[in-house]
């Protein structure tokens, strides 16, 4: 049997997050592959009580429920935002997502009709860009350096190809490990409110932050509620089963998903957003996302000393702020994904950054997460790696030669 | 700000399931709508203590998890689908869904390109049309009787249309509680195989069966494993909030069904299933199912018995098998959509016919649901609609004479 699939399957492959997960599952490989938080820090007594409160709260948390997401809960995400200065919404204008990359996917099928323009940094999440061309967009990648989207080539970019819309992750970026400057983010809001588009502001990674004296302010902040959409989600801060995300913006936009939604999958899993609202009010979810990022802090700065210790001819990087991934330059003359199957051999994973791209690849970059493996994994594993990375320079210098 | 949507959502709108919840949601009105399972039914301790075993499991049920769904689950699926005769599959052919609506999403969404046709029943499920429609795919209803499609409308419209697929609801279907007889189903099988067309089998409520003695056979165990999905979900059998159906097919399909779903949200809750495992393990789900099926029969009866007795002309049905709706057909002189707000007014509700249809909608006709309502409240809910009824009966009657 043949079968007839949709022209939308063209654009469906299995992405490397799908291979990654499926590496990371054997046994013996150190994987700085995947954007998995570490199951050691996971709040499992908070969430055990949490669920243990909901038992007894009554049967009405296992009933069908509305698609808009558990209200208690939406409340208690709106307080929580509001400590970002994301003060323009109400409950209403939020939707409880499976996940932020839920989020991702209904906004696109509101949002793109086959052929339709999105813009987006380069490089930038793989997960959307699969999204993106999955609905049959055209995605456009805008000049971006370490302070975000480049607004000269941003405004050029929204003239030209007037886009739908633009998707950014301005703050501890998947891959790069970006935090967009304030000026930058200003400057995006003010172009996107003057050429009448909105920008979905993709923040899965915003507590995640290691220097808690600065302050970065998201989009939607900077935004009166018309333009952008925010979403972000409980997978880092507490546990990624869960599937809990959430999207807050216009109400038109949002009353717009939640019917996507309702085709897709009437609601979200509500004994889960029972257990998180409890969560929110019984357990001190601040003071477990100081800690994580405390820990993450030290594993990144592990991370960093071993790569600036190795002084490998032609790796470079920028030290992340925050997040879980840090994002590797390496001479030119290396292929990243090519050598992706010798590294698996030797016991050590990562993501190539080549999916990464909307635009043109650079093949001699990776990304590698910092979050699941302990100091000595980190050291471990990282010394596998350049290893390789240097016996393949001189492979290739002895080729030239 | 005038938000520039997606083609799509012109066939987004807020469907009737959408406006049941919040009906249902409101005090005092007496609801035959929804499709909601009655929550003192559901067994809580049972899933109390699957939680429980769960957390004791350890903290890979919080992680991060493959999309296709948890192996162990799969493969208690794949036993319990051997029950009744589905032996084709292998738990490689399993794919867990955030209910089984996302597995009619997922599917039209790999099946569908704007244009392309499905067959369905007439009535059939409204947010299965919802999803199709949302894909911009044309929706053509076959004759249908009371043992399911007519094979001749059936082959007429496989050769006049060339479908993707075709869609039906064959045991104690949504909204008709029709059950197809044994020929029918072979019969179509065998037209799809002649017209190499992929059959999507929804099976929700096959479980909910009131006579025992009788045996109705899935699609998916008449075929070879080629030509039919099949969907359920644990929505009915064990509690809805945990929103987890599967789909079980050829590889090739379920494999691309994957590859939308990692878009789509990932994967699905992960606790939940890991809990719904426990649950199937260590708790007697089919003496619960056995129970629950006996109390529906119960309602079932009374709203047969109740419906019997009042004698209203022009009022007919059949007697439902199993499952949680009777489909009512009144009086042609009848509008049950314009009549639905005066009921709710009394304080009835249910739901109208006329979206149920594909083609031309019979609008003398509703669905109640029988399994959410004590036989008292069937008593007094149904003399309030038939009251009402019977008065718009006399007021049409009048404006004729």
């Amino acid at each position: 049997m043949k079968y007839a699939f949709s022209d939308r399957v063209k654009h469906l492959q299995s992405s490397a997050v799908r291979d990654i997960l499926k590496v990371v599952g054997k046994g013996d490989i150190i994987s700085f592959a995947g954007g998995l938080p570490d199951d050691d820090l996971f709040p499992i007594e908070g969430i055990k009580d949490a669920f243990d409160r909901t038992f007894k709260s009554g049967k009405q948390s296992m009933q069908y429920a509305e698609t808009e997401g558990l209200r208690p809960l939406r409340e208690v995400i709106i307080d929580r935002m509001g400590k970002k200065d994301i003060v323009n919404y109400s409950p209403d204008n939020v939707l409880i997502t499976t996940g932020s990359q839920q989020a991702i996917d209904l906004f696109a099928r509101i949002m793109l009709s086959a052929g339709d323009i999105i813009l987006t940094e380069d490089p930038t999440y793989l997960a959307a860009l699969q999204v993106f061309h999955s609905y049959e967009a055209k995605v456009i990648a805008v000049d971006s350096d370490d302070d975000g989207m480049i607004p000269e080539d941003l405004e050029r970019k929204l003239k030209e190809y007037r886009p739908k819309c633009v998707y950014v992750v301005p703050t501890f970026s998947n891959p790069a490990g970006r935090v967009w400057s304030l000026e930058r983010r200003k400057q995006l809001v003010n172009l996107v409110h003057k050429h009448k588009v909105v920008v979905f502001e993709d923040d899965p990674y915003g507590e995640i932050q290691f220097d808690r004296s600065e302050t970065y302010t998201p989009l939607a902040a900077l935004d009166d509620g018309t333009h952008v959409l925010y979403t972000s989600t409980f997978s880092k801060t507490a546990v990624p089963a869960l599937r809990t995300g959430w999207i807050v913006g216009p109400y038109q936009v949002i009353r717009m998903m939640a019917q996507a939604k309702q085709a897709n999958d009437l609601h979200s899993n509500s004994l889960s957003q029972h257990a998180l609202y409890q969560l929110c009010c019984h357990f001190d979810l601040d003071a477990h996302i100081q800690k994580i990022s405390d820990t993450y802090q030290g594993r990144m700065e592990a991370m960093v000393a071993f790569l600036e210790q190795a002084n490998v001819p032609g790796l470079s990087f920028v030290k992340p702020k925050g997040g879980m991934f840090i994002w590797i330059e390496v001479d030119p003359c290396l292929n990243m994904t090519d050598l992706l199957n010798k590294a698996v051999d030797r016991g050590v994973a990562y993501v190539p950054g080549q999916p990464f791209y909307a635009g043109e690849p650079k093949k001699n970059t990776m990304r590698l997460n910092f979050t699941h493996a302990t100091p000595e994994k980190i050291e471990k594993g990282l010394t596998l790696l350049l290893e390789l990375i240097k016996e393949e320079m001189e492979v290739q210098a002895a080729l030239i030669n």
